[in-house]
């Protein structure tokens, strides 16, 4: 058997890699093929063969990657990820049951992610936009509760299939954030109360100037860590120049100061 | 009774300000609780209890902070906001009247911002792009009056139930802004009135451009406020070492010139 | 009779602009006041006054403007557009036709923009961008008059009502450059020609990716702008700073050659 | 006959660049009366012999260019793309078939990118954008993929029409990217699937926020490419005069050492 070192080996050379990769392109083309009854009927068997192996490439891959790094394999979050996308799509295949579970079973091409290192840069990326992005997101949240509550007293007769409940009034409200259809819902809410263009359109300025904040914040966000690197290191240069006038200047002083101690003398 | 200083302690404890964020959250589940009839059916009575008693908490609270504060109260808008929100759900309270105000109540809610320090600053931050805002938004509003009275006077018969009368043309125009549904109203329009493409598309032209323009002037904004920090920030020290080597080269040239007085004696 | 210098003290007055500013104000009322047949109906004569007053104050204006300026009141671009608002809402009151130059009357309430100092430096910001504009958005114009040749020849006969012809396909393919209601349209054709897909989703790429290159375009040129305003100023201050620092060397380095000099004697 | 030098004076003369791009244009105004069919009647013979006089001059035009440039006429992409779009106008014509390929010989009308630099200069500046895009393009693509095979397993059934197989979810699931009446498309489904809005409303924050950050990686390299050029200048002066005070302080400080040698002795 192979020892923790040699196990490392393997996990981390690049041909392991590139057949975890390989399982996974396979995989995808195999779940979306299930989708089409023509095909399952064909070759149902063949897909569901496939798939299995798939999932067992994916299990062993987990365990040699947790033999590999003990414990210190659930440092790395997408070593979470992994595992949580294979536990989830082994439940199915375990009970057997649950459609929604089995249609989650293709979250593992979502793998894909954390094996090819260009995706994983990305969404790494796009995860460090998220903190900067909570305090708006709640104050969002907060406008959406509050107005659909307001909605529902109000509008909830007038159109139930829109405000019925809080639930409805939750969906329809993010809908008309999103500027879907809105003029639609607002129009027959307004045939029977003709002021509640108020309230649509009080609402729309106000989630359109924050939705629009939210975005500048990740944009500058963005822009900052990417420009300021650049400047930083320019600014850096520069810094390090002009330090180096100082110390050449006050070399220089220090030598004048000497010259004229000699020239008193 | 307490003095006014020993109100402020209690108005400036942390503990003080946990507890009325605990007593929005949980008027904020009681006011969406009351939108639900069953709910309502089955334990309206202490629903309406809890809202009593949130909404006398909400006054205690200010009366104590105004005890505390006395008239430097009011110098904070925050407490105006906190005031004008109490009041205004007050009223249905007094009164038993409007379902309007009575849905209105929920913006207590709203206290959330004043009260969470993360989003208070959100709030503030956007606010502060609103004077940047106003020309733009005075020409904004400037073209959608005109374009109303000429869709009105134009297309006023044709699609009465878009442009009837000058509210209706509003409405129709604001929605035509946002890009929601325009093509359907102008379709309609279009079948009468085939050359009517010219005032759509200019009005999206000029529009979505003028909107962009409002967009990019909060964003520019935003940005500046940070970036022009960062850079000031390098910038003032970046000055003071080109100051300080300037002063050294100066006492090194008055060293100099001293030393050639000197030499010239 | 007052001589030109007397004529430019009176057109340049504030109280001058504020008088205009009120006229036009009060016309935007009368204007939109007309749109309604129950006012137009009671009060219909004096808002016809009103209008009346309002024109002759503004041909007044501008005559009164030629007279204090001569020539170089057309020097000014904001004068030739109060000219032209002013001579096209002449037309329909000289020769009492035409219900689209009646309606195109109200464009007299854009002197605002001419009138307020504010909106008037927002419109000339605006108009700045135009020219950085240009070339993207001939690009987008070619592909937007390729693809509704493309579109009539291949769809023409499919969906006569969005893509019938050159005309109607230039209209329909604006619409779905703007997002509005596409999928209706593609999904239409897309029952007779499956492969109709690859067309609009191509197009939706293209022409989304161009108008945000145009976005863009306009915010690098705002935010540059203002951004290099700002710089500018700090690099001169800096520069100088290096330069004063540079020239004292300069002077300081002649001394000592000076000094080298006598040594050397 | 020309020599190859010749032939180069001649296809790099402005004169032959204003034919080729009369020739366009000419050529799109006939491209688009073809698709009218009162005007093919009257006027189609005419019609079709500028047509093939237009294409027998972009043939004529590419061998001339091919003849004085030999081989390395096809290491300017620019080249590649007219001998393309020449190509494949050429087809329909030689085989009189397709009625795709006769509608997609207006292609040719997008020579006028190739002929007139300013335009050439914005699609160049496009496509330097390109790049930046590919891994957040691939991880939307893979998010769609993943969304489109979950969607058509769960709502397949009930709304086939928008969820039937794997190509309509993929469609589906694009239109709802772009915010296109998803609405729709979500309400059908809601209506027997009540917690689709999971699906739904998870799909669109993740894409919308996925896109926005797309957009951004845009914006951020337009406006670094165009702001560092400035700023790289600047920096280059400032970094520039800092060197030269380095360096006269430097020979400064050599001569007060050989000042003080002098002394010394």
């Amino acid at each position: 058997m192979l020892s923790r070192g040699g196990l490392r080996v393997v996990v981390d050379a690049p041909w392991f890699n590139k057949v975890i990769t390989a399982v996974i392109l396979v995989n995808a083309v195999t779940l979306g093929a299930e989708t089409s009854p023509e095909l399952l009927a064909s070759y149902g068997d063949a897909l569901h063969v496939v798939d299995r192996l798939a999932l067992a490439a994916f299990v062993v891959e987990l365990l040699l990657r947790f033999g590999a790094y003990g414990k210190s394999f659930f440092r790395d979050p997408w070593n979470w990820f992994d595992t949580v996308v294979v536990v989830i799509t082994l439940l199915p295949a375990a009970t057997g049951a649950f459609s929604v579970l089995r249609a989650l079973r293709v979250l593992r091409v979502l793998r894909l992610v954390s094996v090819v290192p260009s995706m994983r840069r990305v969404v790494s990326a796009l995860l460090t936009a998220l903190p900067g992005m909570a305090s708006i997101t709640a104050l969002l949240a907060l406008v959406l509760y509050v107005s659909a509550v307001i909605a529902t007293k109000l509008f909830g007769t007038v159109a139930p299939e829109y405000f019925g409940d809080l639930g409805d009034s939750l969906f329809t409200l993010f809908q008309v954030m999103t500027g879907e259809a809105w003029s639609e819902v607002a129009r027959q809410v307004m045939e029977e109360k003709p002021f509640a263009w108020i309230f649509f359109v009080g609402y729309l300025v106000v989630t359109s100037f924050t939705v629009l904040n939210l975005f500048i914040a990740v944009a500058v966000t963005a822009m900052q860590s990417q420009m300021t690197e650049e400047h930083a290191e320019h600014d850096r240069e520069e810094m390090a120049a002009t330090m180096e006038i100082l110390a050449e200047v006050r070399r220089l002083r220090a030598d004048v100061e000497a010259l004229r101690g000699k020239a008193q003398v």
